[in-house]
């Protein structure tokens, strides 16, 4: 069943012992999401805490500074910026896949897994739904709070540089900012700081990336060798995500990560007016009209075919309608 | 003299004739708030012109679309996001270099070489103070204007991701959205569309990368061999500006660019503390705490020996003080 902003924040103020669940590979919007809900709700006298499958990068402490992990029995499930049950990780779906009380999230792909969901296709990131449910809350945000959602709204939004960036968006940063964000640092940490490792991942992402369909599709692949000789962690070629689409004239770009297993996770992004989310819904993913995203367990040579053929078809379609 | 928006506002309001002057090289900082300003003054009645000594990248067409190149013998000089009469031009400092008006300008390294100076350290960019200006002059802001705001805004803090952009940056930003800006459309062609040429150019820069002092200094050379191997042009380097600071733990990233001539450009980034302005004023440039410039007519050694005495001084200055 699907409730608006009010209706979530009504239910919330019902509920104690809140447990919010992040998506697996968290990322800045998942988390400002999940932490900012968390110390809302602290404010209000309940109980609550963000968990989440894997483990939480070092850049995004500040978030949950000075926040006591408190031991409870949750009785009321939060998911926040999580699409499907798949995307909690195995072991939490196992766990929890079946009683999410409720969903908060903005991508289109949403499988409406939960039992309320809470889903605002237009909001740039998940962070802005959560910052209008905080404010029906009647909780005034601090600082904290807002550094979590104008983590959310930066990283979203590839640091309000894409078109999901609404006049809304930035409002919404400024208030945050004026509330005591320190937004360089913030963007510093998520976007200007690279490793020696993930320059020279890049490097090797420049030269081999290839070109296709007259020069309308740039593919990027990473293999684990390129892994191992450039030194960088899977979890740090985040960024070159958007590289492949960068290049003038490129309507796709896609990445190829291969992973240890030697599956394929495929990352999307598109300009206007090709359809990200509905490229990777034919190879079983999903996400957003410009950026989305799936996996291929096929060997590389196979993978690559497989999604040219679906890029090819995704251009020509949006064009024909 | 030193004056205030209000005051720039009411000197405008009884000029006509009036000719804008951007700085050579021109950037989305200097073309947006000359345009913005040229097109608020048409809709008075005035009549305006924008001028540049350099030709203007085609990226920012839109900024003079559906505006008419007035001939008219200009009564009333303003300069715009021009901190020197150097930055004018060659050809253009002779020629006007002692008669500007009237600046309009937000670097701290400005030398007052105008009859009045509308000088805001704080703002962003230069855009931001045309953004009050032309709300004192009483014109309502249309799309055209919006566009080229929202553009310095923009370019000036490397897309909203800089510490220089306030809590009032993103709020102007917002309203000039409100206003029909397409933004998405904006930072593409500002920030996301590379040429083949600009991403070989990237990778020959990543290799040749050099760190020093413990790594909180990284410097990139471009040479005019890179410039030929590469095939970019040097307009298109801008942005490899920004790649030597980001480097994890870097303090100063620097960038040395080799012109035709053998002489180098240099543009320095700094993280807090370290003033990248300072740095470069012993250089005999300028610019702001975290970007600034200078020249070195030096061969490649001598000139990288130079610029890492003054970086290592700026490094040290800026612990002790």
């Amino acid at each position: 069943m699907r409730i608006n902003k009010s209706e979530a924040a009504a239910l919330l103020l019902k509920e104690d012992d809140v447990l919010i669940l992040t998506h697996k590979n968290p990322d800045g919007d998942t988390l400002g999401s999940g932490y900012a809900l968390c110390r809302a709700l602290l404010k209000l006298g309940k109980k609550a805490r963000v968990e989440c499958f894997d483990p939480i990068p070092k850049k995004y402490d500040y978030m949950f500074e000075g926040l006591d992990v408190i031991e409870f029995e949750p009785s009321y499930i939060v998911a926040v910026d999580v699409a499907d049950t798949k995307l909690l990780g195995e072991g939490f779906e196992k766990l929890y896949g079946n009683n999410i009380d409720l969903c908060i999230d903005h991508h289109s792909s949403n499988i409406m897994y939960a039992k309320k969901t809470c889903l605002y296709e237009e909001d740039a990131a998940t962070a802005e739904t959560i910052y209008s449910i905080i404010c029906n809350l009647g909780v005034e945000i601090d600082e904290g709070m807002a550094s979590c959602i104008y983590t959310g709204l930066s990283t979203d939004t590839g640091c309000f540089r894409y078109s999901n960036a609404s006049s809304k968006t930035y409002r919404i940063a400024s208030e945050m900012i004026e509330l005591g964000v320190n937004n360089g640092a913030i963007n510093s940490l998520m976007f200007e700081s690279k490793s020696l490792s993930q320059l020279r991942l890049l490097k090797l992402s420049i030269e081999g990336m290839k070109l296709y369909f007259d020069n309308k599709c740039a593919i990027v692949t990473l293999t684990q060798k390129m892994f191992e000789d450039s030194g960088a962690h899977e979890n740090e070629s985040e960024t070159i995500s958007s590289l492949a689409r960068q290049v003038e004239g490129v309507l796709v770009g896609a990445t190829l990560r291969e992973r240890p297993d030697g599956t394929y996770k495929v990352s999307v992004r598109t300009h206007a007016p090709v359809d990200a989310a509905k490229i990777c819904s034919k190879m079983n993913g999903g996400g957003h009209k410009r950026a989305a995203g799936c996996e291929i367990n096929l060997p590389l040579e196979q993978a690559t075919q497989v999604l040219l053929n679906h890029i090819e078809s995704g251009i020509k379609e949006a064009y024909e309608e």
